[in-house]
């Protein structure tokens, strides 16, 4: 059990709080109007807008040292469609580490649609969560909440793997927007 | 139907050899002994390991003006196994395309392992061909191809999608070599 804060309460906000909960850990979800309310958790997930984190960490930053920090963004160009708005060498996770030296930044539920973070399914297999980081025991503790909400997680590599995490959902995404795949498919991981 | 060549009789190139003659198609399979023969077909598969796609483009190049060209290659840096050896803002379809000016080239089959090509499914999902390119009825005479073996083909847009296709596939492999997934797993597709 931990102790999780997380900040953004849409769709996916709420998705990821519903996972932590089934797992009998203790849930803070805190959105804009809690601004001036210190994050507790010893997890923290930034389930905000890729545009909206700078803003957050601008805030936050502080409150964040010594925690493990989840980034789950997608920095897509929403102008273009066509790309992603970090530099190709790159990754929003990486830009986020490097704005928080003394956190444990991990890459996850990047590449998981809402619908089926809720309903723990994709297709006939169970939702697996994706995680990247630098960090072991960072990534143990994330995989075991996320475990005993009844999904998988999958120990994905070093946080640099957050640049193909961050590719695959874009695709997947196009792929969706462009009515190829539903918003509750996508990239099932079977084993 | 339609003939297809296609270079390289490994692994891969022996699963995509099946699909094509389950669909009835005529199909030309090449190797290195088979040097001095010109390809035939109308589609053209490179299904050779990247590092050999130069030599083949050497050999090649001016017979494959004019045919849909299938890139199938996963560009990974095997000496460090932690990224890829195009750069990060390109693809090696795109340089393949800027190599033969004259072909209609997509990319395709990179991101299916060879078993789940040959087997038809992957886990309960049927296999799921994702085609990038720029040629629109280039693309709609592979998928039809895929489609006439049992297999799904989804278009993954323009030759700019290669880059997310390779970066897929490229952390699919490292699961499989990290057995965290088996050669007969990865992402499937789902509706």
């Amino acid at each position: 059990m931990a102790k999780i804060s997380i900040i953004g309460s849409g769709n996916m906000g709420q998705a990821i709080a519903g996972i932590a909960a089934k797992g009998g850990n203790e849930v803070e979800l805190l959105n804009t109007s809690h601004a001036g309310q210190a994050v507790t958790g010893d997890i923290v997930v930034l389930a905000v807008p890729y545009p909206s984190v700078a803003t957050v960490l601008a805030q936050r930053g502080d409150q964040l040292a010594g925690k493990v920090v989840v980034d789950i963004t997608n920095p897509i160009d929403f102008a273009t469609f066509d790309g992603l708005t970090v530099p190709a060498d790159s990754s929003a996770a990486a830009e986020i580490a490097a704005a928080l030296p003394d956190a444990r930044v991990l890459k996850a539920f990047n590449t998981n649609f809402g619908g089926t973070l809720a309903s723990g399914s994709i297709g006939a297999e169970t939702t697996t969560v994706l995680i990247a980081g630098d960090d072991a025991n960072a990534k143990a503790l994330l995989s075991g909440v996320v475990a005993a909400a009844g999904l998988k997680a999958i120990d994905a590599g070093s946080l640099k793997r957050a640049r193909e995490l961050e590719a695959l959902a874009f695709l997947q995404i196009t792929l969706a927007a462009g009515e190829k795949i539903s918003w509750t498919g996508g990239f099932a991981v079977t084993a």
